[in-house]
């Protein structure tokens, strides 16, 4: 019996009250659609069964070098954490799983798997840390981590991403995201290309440990923290990385991670053309790694990302099943409210795609009616699915407006009760 | 007489052992600018009088939201800061005064104030900070300081900056630097115009406690800590509030703080042409606000803004007297070597824009001759103006080499022995 | 009797397949409204009172400096060009006026005015051309024109935008729209300031002939076809201008003209508060000044503009009446489609906004709750107000479906035996 | 005997104009070497050794899409321009030889041999163009070219490059490059992945054709002419198709081609270390793909870029030979001009990157001293090499000042008396 944070009668009242415009809207949008020839049902349960993992990391407030200025109930450590990611599932029924950072989320595996269990939460992608030196450290990642000169300092970053591996092991989880810090300030402070040798040596011995069923994942970033060079900057190098390793190696996109006008969709469908893209940190971006909510800023982008992907699944593209993931700093917002709205929202541009008129879209791309091939994604866009999201939550005993009956749980101010308040502050580290 | 932190037989063994090449180059260097008609120790006396504010919180390692990795013999605290800031001084010349930032630097103005004259160390314009919360302060700056909707967290933050002019007064400083992180993370948090319109009734309280013989300078960023909007994003917006608020309101330009591919040194131009250039935090970037060293990554930049200086310089430009200062994050470097050389790069590039031969330029730009107007600049620029900059240090008591007698004096060992070694760590603020 | 090169039955009959799932949508929408306590019908006619500009150059195909490659039936001169825009007006009776632009539109302007009458068309805004060199012209524009260093020339460009108002009283045009490409390839090639005074002084002298019922627009740009630097290369400058001249004077916003990243909406907030938006060149753009489809690429930014627009318009900001124009370049679309395609576009934007809940978004702003205040942007956007812009052009004569309405016509097959067809080709200017 | 278009007495009389300070500048510049134990005369003639080919498209004035302003002597045809670039070659003995563009050069291969011949100048990588419209071609470009949907007109592009090296083979060339604009507008107008499939078959037929001792090199660019999206957007892709294709596929870096803030060192690194480094398209860009003249406006960019260069050729990287040749478009200088201003730029960049004491700099790296291994990079790019470059010309037969010997030559009076003045005018492609 999966323990509930928020109260079914919460849940229940809140649909209650929204039953009936849900009804009328999910109708007449159901009409709509169908004069398309298109079944509302089958979208519907289609959306009901896509998932997007919650980072763990992600329901503490974030901050940026500046600042951080946490919430009421900040979560003291991961079982607060998973508490709280239980709640965004509970809600949305669209986030079952739950990725870890380690070392912050360390602790005894076997209680977080059974917490896990209780709440009726599996575990996703492992995440290594080597960008920050935890306590005790012996070598320091200042100078850079799997690449760094000193062959100790690398020995004991792949040695931490090993541990990350045996931990999710234990809870169940398969496949490592591996994002470095490492890079350069200063033109001439690294040799490229040692440098990234050096880094490709320490991924191969990290590779060498993944278990069969396991996928690696390397995420790419244009920069920050290294402000002159990254060592893997952009796809390019995570396609040479992870087809230089091998079949289980896989490229993760995050969507804050390129260079300014970049056009991301293109990149995911080279990626799935070449048989590498293994998934997705989502997030909306304006300016640079803004981590912002997904969908927040341009929501057009996230649909376009999720038209190469139902088109994707569409072709049966090779070794296309994509991990979805969701990354980003909430400094403003309850980080419960933010994960809950961007889940809607990923879910969202899903909905949208799989709307895609893709029979008409293959028509005008084949004979160059470049005005009426642009139509038909807007035409799927510009679909209110919020009736067809709504269904899908509340068919699975979610809530249909999940942050109202959040706010109406009183959850926030049960937890800021319990858990201590923390003081905001200077990052001091400007 | 002024306490020195490096011993001056330091300084002199190692000039001595550089004298002879020095003198060389310098006197190599004189022959070539003569054969052009131009006078080096007329270029040296003015590159010997320039001078650059250093900011005391360069002094400490920086970081970012992912991490901040010290180094040794951290300073504990402004008394430090001003110990570090008089060895970049003392071995350049080129650093007579410190700027500080409040609360980081809060102390008993009178103790300030003698430690300062004991180094020999003057104070140049103050920060304030609204950006981040200071322990227990009332209210929160977590959704605005300046422009916040509520007036009791704008008038704690008015009476911040009031406070600043206050230390400032005791301690002979003569200008207020604003720089908020006030803005928005999503669409339709903020009502731009209401939010400007609070700010700017803010920054009037605070101009009119301004003493007459102070000056104010806002600082415009296109974003971070706000990732959507940012209330001061550009030279337009600053020059609107230096405008509106009167004759002692200038701009403050730092150069890390404008879209991609923006044209600074027009900007610059611009400015001082509407008689409102206040002034520069000079640092580099590549990316977004990276406050790499000033020159490290696009040092032409640096000499084309410098360019635009020497020449409102040269006309006499209404109102022109900016101020310089360093605001640089130093991240994997000794601040002290870094802010040496930052200085000394700020320095070249005034020594060459100072070789412009300005009647040739005139001529050429007259004459719609694009080719030779550019080349003009370029020579000036590829001049290897070191043997200057090392003669002005070398006739002021400075060293030849301040990075390697910096080195060689052991400074940094000593304060590590002094000050308490602290342990790097997760900014915890991703 | 306004001459119609659409007929009317074609137009009629399009309707009638339309007609009941028009109606559908429109009732279902209208329901849906009405329960958030929104008459349709009222937002319906504020959409179909809702006009924008056609530019007379944006019929013809355009191209890049690599290539053009024309279609068939490419209009001959303005006589051609205006009958295009006649069928555009004619279908979405969004796009009552053109704007010309001399010399390329130059004729009698007696006949343009009655071409005009004849086909319901008015004349927006008038664009001078002193970025290219017209056959015969005594002073070149190849290094620059209102800010040329040279008096003659400049008093040749100012001739020129004097000629163009006096064509447009004619027309019964109200404002002028100036834009121009002077500025520099190469560091030093100018001399920023005395070109902008220049700049400024010729303005001025165009200011002084403005009749007293017209306004000027100004238009910046950040770079295109001066790649190092362009004397109005963004808002701040082109403020400057505006304050500089006088009341009639006003900065024209193209959404194309700005840096990476550039919050734009934001920029269109400031205009307001300062009383100098005159209006916009609306198009879209992913890298530069791509002229790409209004509304095609980010049309969430199009809203976020729409947004400021509307919420101007609800506080009556002072001096607020913007003039709504399109600007773009049509390299692969017919025209005629692509200018219908963004007059609906644009409307698309102006209806969601007006559907935003401004009581509720000022509680949301003033509590600071991003997220609820995100989100009731995103629900007005969210809509598909396709059934309120397809009403109000059929209320209005106009065609449900215009593209599939233009497409049964056959005007461009008309056309295209009536014009000759052009060979496409180099640009040869790469 | 080779054909001399400027006089070898104008040359010698120049030359002996500035033989004094030229001898004095070496000698002096020498013995502050040899303090740093680096030989003069080494650098000299590694220096005198590097070539880099001039673009026949370049000495041509170029435009933009919004007007083409020529200067006078624009040369007709290829003759013209082969006698244009020996001009250019005479005074530098930098650009021995010349790039092709086919069908803007086609002429008699045999004519075409016999004149290079003659005027001392070979044939470099030849340039196909499937970017515009040829008169009288079969199948439009408008939608596409290698990649377009339809297989005839993939054919002819084909076909179009199978000419093109037979053409090369005529006249000794050893490579083709192939740059097309192909990409799409709008959003779903081109399948990304059909798309990319397409022009993957079409380069393996052009491939297959390639003769055994020559290289292929594909360009790519983030984008213009297609404004959505470009087929050969970035070197991720680049490589991918190097990659496919096989041993003599590489990839050519045209330095304006990136997106904004691309560190674009970092990805010449990444090509020679995976083998595939073609060569280069040197120029210099602010914004966009702007063509300007290289080291004109990020001299510091282009000198990192040789730093990898000289480090490769150091550690004899595999594979590395790489191909160097000018881009540019010169829209508002003598284009012969500007080219061998370029040609001096990127040999300067050249001899600047030989000055690094790399010995020093692999300690400071290995070290992680970032001061004083980016120090070690800036004291190579201080160094003033004008009197190597100088050297280098003079003592190979060429100029020590080239711009000033060719305005005293009189060549392009000469010229603009025997070639017909051109009028400038609209692009009109706006």
């Amino acid at each position: 019996m999966t323990e509930q944070k928020i109260s079914g009668d919460v849940i229940a009242q809140e649909n209650e009250k929204r039953a009936a415009a849900q009804a009328a809207d999910y109708a007449a949008l159901g009409d709509r659609l169908a004069r398309n020839g298109v079944d509302i049902d089958t979208i519907t349960t289609k959306v009901a069964e896509f998932a997007v993992a919650v980072p763990s990391w992600g329901v503490g407030t974030g901050g940026t070098r500046f600042a951080r200025f946490p919430g009421a109930g900040e979560p003291r450590h991961i079982f607060d954490k998973l508490d709280d990611c239980s709640v965004i599932h509970q809600l949305t029924r669209a986030t079952p799983t739950v990725s870890l950072h380690i070392p912050w989320d360390k602790a005894d595996a076997k209680e977080l798997k059974a917490k896990g269990d209780a709440l009726g939460l599996g575990f996703d992608a492992m995440n290594s840390n080597t960008f920050s030196d935890a306590p005790g450290q012996a070598h320091s990642y200042k100078f850079g981590s799997l690449s760094h000169v000193d062959a100790a300092t690398r020995a004991q970053a792949v040695e931490h991403n090993l541990e990350c591996i045996e931990i999710g092991r234990a809870l169940g989880s398969k496949a490592l995201t591996v994002w470095i810090g490492d890079g350069s300030n200063f033109p001439g402070q690294s040799h490229f290309t040692r440098q990234f040798e050096r880094y490709l040596a320490s991924l191969a011995e990290i590779y060498k440990a993944l278990p069969d069923d396991w996928r690696l994942f390397t995420e790419h970033k244009m920069y920050e923290p290294a402000f002159y060079s990254t060592v893997v900057q952009d796809w390019g190098t995570n396609y040479l990385i992870a087809n230089t390793l091998g079949e289980k190696a896989y490229c993760l996109v995050d969507l804050g991670h390129h260079a300014p006008n970049t056009n991301i969709e293109m990149i995911v469908a080279r990626l799935i053309q070449f048989g590498k893209l293994g998934g997705f940190h989502f997030n909306d971006s304006k300016y640079g790694d803004d981590d912002l909510d997904a969908g927040s800023v341009e929501p057009y982008r996230l649909f376009l990302v999720f038209n190469e992907l139902v088109d994707a699944e569409r072709r049966n593209a090779g070794g296309f099943h994509p991990a979805h993931m969701i990354d980003q700093s909430h400094n403003v917002t309850d980080p419960i409210e933010s994960l809950i709205s961007s889940a809607n929202e990923i879910r969202r541009a899903y909905a949208q795609a799989l709307l895609v008129d893709r029979s008409a879209l293959d028509l005008y791309q084949d004979s160059n009616d470049a005005l009426m091939a642009t139509e038909t994604l807007k035409r799927a866009y510009r679909t209110d699915v919020e009736p067809i999201l709504a269904e899908a939550r509340l068919r699975t005993g979610g809530a249909i407006d999940p942050v109202a009956t959040y706010r109406a749980s009183g959850y926030r101010a049960r937890v800021a009760s319990e858990r201590p308040a923390i003081a905001g502050g200077s990052g001091g580290i400007v």
